[in-house]
């Protein structure tokens, strides 16, 4: 049974990584939300769409890279 | 008993796969409610629509493929 | 027991197609409440609300085949 | 014990099945409010919120169908 | 220990029995919201209130028809 808890812990991992996602969708999603209603607006929030949206991505690709570190370093 | 703690593994990371369609339906459904309320602006953030379905899509296929390698390559 | 913990994966795997529906309900419930605000744009964005429903129910029905794989193919 | 930790399964499965009832509410609650916001509109929008709670309702159902596949086809 | 833990499985289907009832008062709630806005219509979407309840309220029921199978058919 060596090393397979740790698969149970990847599956967990892989949880958070799909949580994470409904933070990056309520980033877009505010963003269009936004920019539909004020469309001249939107070009000059473009850089703060992909900022917001890569500091969310971030801990999504975090809880995946413990899934493949689980899975393959431990 | 060889890989079978990995299949309870396999189980919960398409929990989060599921979960990255929260994500998913918070993108495409704000855009769908600022393209009814504005619709002559909606072609125009068709791009972005596509940018925040791919971040968040991205995550869900993460735990996907989590739940692929823990069922056949772990 | 052969075959035994791979069907409690099966089940926590259907989990996250539950929660995928979620999001299907988002997408769908946002172009409802958008379509009848301004009816005679709906038409037009049809297609978007296609796009999204499908984005995320893939992601419910990847969730659903490592239910079916775990149960029959595992 | 055959068996038995399937039964485990059927019932994490069981949780995906009511997930779903949120996302189908999510549906018909938006349908509701926008119908009783402009009532003359809602007869127009009734294919779609049948298309999305069968979409929503199609993933709840496929976690039911994991549970009674772990019951009695496992 | 001859079906004890068919008895966890049928408790774990009971909190899917509980989720759907989110999805229950996501409906009932926001046609309320509504008829009490516009209380004129409310009659004519009467109907649209059933069929949305009964929609979620049957994913509810499967999740305690797994219950209930779980704890005297299987």
């Amino acid at each position: 049974m060596e090393g397979e808890l740790a698969h149970i812990g990847a599956g967990l991992a892989a949880i958070g990584s799909g949580a994470a996602a409904i933070g990056v969708g309520n980033v877009a999603g505010n963003f269009l939300a936004g920019a539909l209603r004020n469309p001249s607006a939107a070009a000059g929030q473009t850089a703060t769409l992909f900022i917001g949206i890569a500091f969310a991505e971030a801990l999504g690709i975090f809880a995946f890279l413990v899934s493949l570190l689980l899975m393959f370093a431990v």
